[in-house]
């Protein structure tokens, strides 16, 4: 079963749930004309089906190996990554300064769906190349940012984050790898990181790790990290890889899943100190890192989202092949298809409904950052950056959660085919599973969500976002095709309402706030998402009811609301019972 | 991390949910006295805690392996086996004629439980056997009973269920293996049966195959496929292996969990015919195999609990251990043990609360088994009969639902290290995957409550369980201490009483009904799983609150009503909607 980059669908989320030539037509992005737009879906939809998909199973089968020289990747891994970059999607929203197009990060969203969609081991690789750029073009001199993030942009050379330790997850004030001063203003690196995405590989002539570190004066804590850049090996005078730096991968990790894409253990400063330049100022790296970490769990959360797609088209096309049983619904002889089942097309609906509510949260998490770089009014700006805030661990989390389930059913849509490897749905499973856990555990993202976003602006933020769903829910009130489903849409907004006057309140017991984040993540998740759903709807209807692929993001929004919606009273319960009612203070 | 058989706990359910010293005490098993029960729950902790599972991790990482002999387990697979069968532990319910100990199946579901848990690949193999000596005890003449059932109670050989084929496996009417008559009274059997589970192995001398199959004048459809008991090896006067027989493994299935469990492709008659012993009458085969696909569907929902009850384990361990940030609730120095963060205390509590009730869905299911087999009185026989057939589609697909979700909670507890597959949490994940499939899909299972169970008796039987449910909750709503869950206990049985009557009236298009069939499901355990938990805590308040294994069985009533119980009106609206406004009429 291969991938088909849905880029209909694609382009219809990024017009009518996000606004994609909204960002054009107000002249932020003026380049971003809907002509390009759609040249660069269909190209990037070409690529992610012809070239990186067919990688994906063998990818999954033959995985990466540690040798004498380094990491080798899975065979045609580096052609295809050659020509990726050669093509330059790489830089599709870099810098126009070192060689980007400087195109949306929506547009660019569509895209890294796509890659992800093909195969999520190829897909995590740039997150980490992309997140270098903006970490060193914000906070990197004038002769580091001339060196590294041209070669950046183009994919050139990959980048990496260089944050955990065995001790330092979730917690980076427990790091332990240290750097020195050196006379000459570099820095000598030591220590261990583990689980380093593309740590090492065959791929790029140069890795550019990005470290954190601490060097002997720090405070402690997470006030006493510094950023360090570490190239595998440094460029010489013509900016060409030189000597081999003192950063090596010792070991790769055997994980359930994204085998293709190497998990490393990094070893710095074995053979007297891997050279290091600083990034930013001294002790202050934490925030230099976070610049990047925000669009990497937008990157992740689009992960979720392209895992979720690709079960979904490989779980449809066996429902429509696989014939079992005779469903009232068959009107013709012999065994029908599963397709034809009530309880197997409710399984697709769910795998569709919740893929396009991520997808459209997602997209409008990436419009919401385009906009706080680029609306030119103070006040939009900031309105787009706090927006950007609150969607962040929303989009992470959920569209995550929704990979995992939806990659779930499609597994058992393929009945006992879907345990067996070869059929490949259990590979969606597997690979799947990661992406609710890096990038920031997706019960940190809940934690985040209510402890510094729903308090954001003293409430006005999470408080004007509710207000704009509501505003997009009169459309469907007003509408006769769809009023039915307001009501029902409506609750979902009132409970996640209910919920956030409770996580709003000072709380004695922080406990009572924190036991109840992912319930209200959740929640946050289904009444938004109804929208996203309800918006496409419209749309569709507006535009051509009768074209099935409109008929059906019609019906989507019927599912939704009469599955999905009803279960925000339950989950707005679980958020507002507190610690103790739940019973949380037990004895394990 | 090693298995604890959580002993205590499960006695507890047996007792308190499940009613094992009524089914002594009132005569139905006299032999099962308290303290055979106790030294059958003790001993058999110790086996699989000892000796099955350590062989767990090792059997996924070697998995088996197709030679020349045949099918080749894991090291140590064959020894462990031996030993276990030499202990007793096959025949534990299985008949006194044949050698068995005739002790309440509620009893050796508890075993089944352990045995699961500490391996899913090895818990599965007596399944089948046990299986086989159900139907063949029911369904066989006295001679192939003579030559076979003891050595199925025995476990000295085992037994295999044949009815998958590549074109037929939810709808067996697609079936074409095929059997001839021969003049001696036994059959000629060919084809080709795929998904056998331990079709072929080395852990016994001889393995009995059941085999369902089409005589040449057989009607078409159901009606038409007759069992057949085809052995490995064809007995000899005395009644050991003799002549190899014409059914071999010819590959074993690359799957994503479970590896040390073979899943066989059988071929039959490939060299002339496999001889084969008509089980029941011609064409009556499948009435014959539903009465081992029944006490299978509890067994494989026990796995389902089985895999919660070890994940969790794994997950509670890890999250004693490991230390990360510093919760508000932590008041020593440095980094708290992640089971101090409310949120991490959360994911424990769901996967416990999901395990204690489906473990005493299942349990209860058991009694009813045993009661229907063995009450003396014809209307206790029937209402348990009927009982057990309401119970086994729900028993069956909310414990292996929630085998997933627990599993995937204790991937995510582990976080990072949850992934790599060193660590164990992951093969929980992959193997926990089979259970919704195998044994009726639980979309299958979820239709056959809705289509068969709910209408039974006129909707007596259902109206009756749902009344036992509103007498356990008067209790509750009598009980100082939980008197504040009994509203949302009773919501979650009055939304099923309300989805029940949706389910009851006459569908003019059945698809209404099918489409809201696993909600529905779900909507069941729930409201039925609240009742466990309340009864769980009642009864430990009632033996000693402030024991800390009564602490949280009671503190786990409280996370289930308040975080649990919610969830059912959802899934009422869910259930009721209808197939056309949940849009499922769509063209995908």
């Amino acid at each position: 079963m291969t991938y088909q980059a849905p880029v209909a669908d694609i382009a219809f989320s990024l017009r009518h749930v996000a606004n994609l030539d909204g960002l054009q037509a107000e002249g932020i992005y003026p380049e971003a004309t809907p002509d390009i737009v759609d040249a660069v879906l269909e190209e990037a939809g070409r690529f992610a089906t012809d070239r990186i998909a067919p990688l994906n199973s063998e990818g999954d089968r033959i995985g990466v190996r540690l040798e004498q020289q380094g990491v080798v990747t899975a065979p045609g891994w580096r052609d295809a990554y050659a020509d990726w970059s050669a093509a330059g999607w790489n830089g599709l929203s870099g810098p126009t300064e070192f060689g980007g197009q400087a195109l949306p990060l929506l547009l660019n969203a569509a895209c890294m769906e796509m890659w992800n969609s093909a195969s999520m081991a190829f897909g995590i690789g740039p997150v980490l190349t992309i997140g270098a750029v903006e970490a060193l073009s914000a906070h990197a001199t004038p002769e580091i940012r001339a060196t590294y993030i041209a070669k950046l942009v183009s994919g050139e050379w990959m980048g990496t984050m260089n944050l955990t330790e065995p001790q330092a997850g979730s917690d980076l004030a427990a790091l332990r790898c240290r750097a020195e001063r050196r006379e000459d203003g570099s820095y000598r690196i030591f220590g261990q990181k583990i689980f380093i995405t593309y740590g090492d590989h065959d791929l790029t002539e140069n890795i550019v790790h990005l470290v954190l570190a601490r060097l002997p004066d720090a405070p402690a804590g997470t006030r006493g990290i510094s950023l360090f850049l570490v190239p595998k090996y440094l460029p010489d005078a013509a900016g060409n890889p030189g000597k081999r730096n003192d950063a090596f991968c010792s070991s790769v990790e055997h994980k359930l899943g994204i085998h293709a894409s190497p998990t490393c253990v990094m070893v710095f400063g074995d053979e007297g100190g891997a050279t290091g330049y600083l990034i930013g100022e001294e002790h202050k790296g934490l925030a230099c890192m976070f610049t990047m970490m925000n669009n990497a769990r937008l990157a992740v959360g689009l992960q979720g989202v392209a895992i979720a797609e690709r079960a979904y088209q490989h779980a449809l096309a066996y429902a429509r092949e696989r014939r079992q049983g005779k469903s009232p619904l068959w009107r013709e002889g012999g065994m029908s298809p599963i397709i034809e089942h009530p309880d197997v097309r409710r399984m697709l609906m769910e795998m569709r409904a919740k893929t396009v509510a991520a997808r459209g949260l997602c997209y409008q998490l990436a419009e919401a950052i385009d906009r706080s770089h680029h609306e030119s009014d103070v006040n939009k700006r900031r309105h787009a950056t706090d927006l950007a805030a609150l969607l962040t661990p929303v989009a992470k989390a959920f569209s995550t959660d929704i990979g995992n389930e939806v990659a779930s059913l499609g597994v058992q849509v393929h009945g006992g085919m879907g345990y067996i490897e070869e059929t490949g749905a259990a590979q969606h499973f597997r690979d799947a599973r990661i992406a609710a856990i890096y990038e920031g555990t997706n019960g940190i993202q809940a934690i985040d969500l209510v402890t510094r976003k729903v308090p954001l602006d003293g409430g006005k933020v999470i408080g004007a976002f509710i207000a704009s769903l509501r505003a997009a829910l009169e459309a469907v009130a007003a509408s006769e095709r769809f009023a039915a489903l307001a009501p029902a849409l409506g609750k979902a907004v009132d409970a996640l309402e209910h919920a956030t006057a409770y996580m709003s309140k000072p709380h004695e017991r922080p406990e009572d706030a924190l036991s109840g984040a992912t319930p209200f993540l959740r929640l946050f998740a289904i009444a938004a998402g109804g929208v996203v759903v309800a918006k496409e709807a419209l749309a569709a209807a507006a535009i051509d009811p009768h074209l099935p692929a409109n008929r059906l993001r019609m019906d989507t929004a019927h599912f939704y609301a009469t599955q999905l919606s009803p279960q925000a009273e339950g989950l707005a319960a679980g958020a507002m019972s507190g610690y103790v009612a739940a019973g949380l203070e037990t004895v394990f």
